[in-house]
C-alpha cells in the first residue's frame, strides 16, 4: 500500500521551520538548500518543488515573521487615550525589533537582504506598519483629539516619520537611552502635528 | 642640494584625491593602499603615514565629501517664511543625496561602510544635519512661527523624522514620485508640530 502522500502544505512548514532553524544556528550565508533538504531527508528538488530559490526562501520566513511580530500590536488593546497608545505601541515596537536583533544572530542579515532585493516581505512589512498606524490614528480622529484631513496618507508619513528607531539599520550601533530618547522626541512631534487643529 | 620637503598637508592631499578618484573607478573594495601609493609614485608606508588604515582613509574622503555638502545649505538664503523653507532645505538634501548615489558608483559602499563599523564622519554628518536643522528651527521660534521651548532638542527629533528620505538605504529602491510625496508629507508632519502652540 502506498503511503498517503503528505500535504504540500505540511511539507512546506516542515521546509520553513528546518531553515528558519538552521539559518538562525549558522546563519544564511552558511545555510546551502542542500543543507536544509540533507536535515528533513529529503531532495534538494523536493526543496526547490516548495521554494524557487533561496532568497524565496528567505523572503517567506521573513514574511511569517513579520505577520506573527505585528499581529501582536494589533491586538493590544487598552483603554489609554490615542496619543498615549500612539507611545505606547512606537515603544514596543522599537523593542520588539530589538529584541529580535539581539535573539537572532541571522535576523541583520536577513533584513539586509530583504531591502537589498526588494523582495515581498518588505512591501507586506510597510503595509503591515502602515495599517498599525492607520487604526491608531483613525481611532484618534473618531474621537476628536487627533485632526486630519486624509487619515490613510497621514498615517503613511507618521509610520515613516518612525524609520530612525524602527529600521534595524539605526538599532544596531545606537545606545537604549539614545533611541528612547529619539523615539520619545519624534512620538511628541507626530503627537504635537496630529492634534493641532489647524494643519492641512 | 636637497628638495624642499612638502608639506604633510599637500601630501594627505594628494592622497585624499587619489584615493576618491580610484575609489570612483573602481570601487572601495578593488583599490588597495597599495594601488592608491602606486598611483602617487610613493610607498604604501608613506600613505600609512598620513592615514593609519584604509577604513581611516575612507572616513577622511566621506568627511570631506559631507561638510562640502551641508556647507552649501548652510548659506541657502531664501526670503521664504520658515515652513517653506524646512520644506525647500529637506527636498535640496534628499536631492544631493540622490545625486551622490547616482554618480558615484562608490558613494553607497562608504555610507554602508560608515553605518556599519561607527566612523567618526557618521558623527560628524549628524551633527552638521541638526546644526542646519536647528538654524532653521530657531529663526521660525524668533520669527514667532514655530514653537517649541527647546529647539536644540527639538531640531534633533525633526532631523531624525526625516531618516526615510535622508538615509541613502530608503533612497536605492523607491520611485522619484513616492519619495516626493513622502518627503512633502514629512514636511507637512513637522509643520504642523512646529507651529502647533499647544504643543509641549
Amino acid at each position: 500500500m502506498r503511503k498517503p502522500r503528505r500535504k504540500a502544505e505540511e511539507t512546506r512548514e516542515d521546509i520553513l521551520r528546518t531553515a528558519d532553524a538552521l539559518f538562525r544556528e549558522r546563519g544564511i550565508g552558511k545555510s546551502s538548500i542542500a543543507d536544509i533538504a540533507h536535515e528533513l531527508g529529503m531532495s534538494p528538488a523536493n526543496v526547490f518543488k516548495h521554494f524557487s530559490s533561496k532568497t524565496a526562501l528567505i523572503d517567506a520566513i521573513c514574511d511569517r515573521h513579520i505577520t506573527h511580530m505585528i499581529g501582536r500590536f494589533n491586538t493590544v488593546d487598552t483603554p489609554a487615550p490615542p496619543p498615549e497608545k500612539l507611545g505606547l505601541i512606537v515603544r514596543r515596537l522599537m523593542q520588539a525589533h530589538m529584541e529580535d536583533i539581539r535573539e537572532n544572530a541571522f535576523f541583520l542579515e536577513m533584513i539586509f537582504l530583504v531591502t537589498q532585493t526588494e523582495l515581498e516581505s518588505g512591501f507586506h512589512y510597510k503595509q503591515l506598519i502602515e495599517d498599525l498606524f492607520f487604526n491608531l490614528i483613525q481611532d484618534g480622529v473618531d474621537a476628536g483629539v487627533y485632526h486630519c484631513t486624509d487619515s490613510r496618507k497621514t498615517s503613511r508619513y507618521v509610520a515613516a516619520s518612525f524609520a530612525s528607531v524602527l529600521h534595524p539599520i539605526f538599532l544596531i550601533h545606537e545606545t537604549q537611552a539614545e533611541l528612547e530618547e529619539r523615539l520619545n522626541g519624534l512620538v511628541d512631534l507626530a503627537n504635537a502635528a496630529l492634534q493641532n487643529p489647524l494643519a492641512k
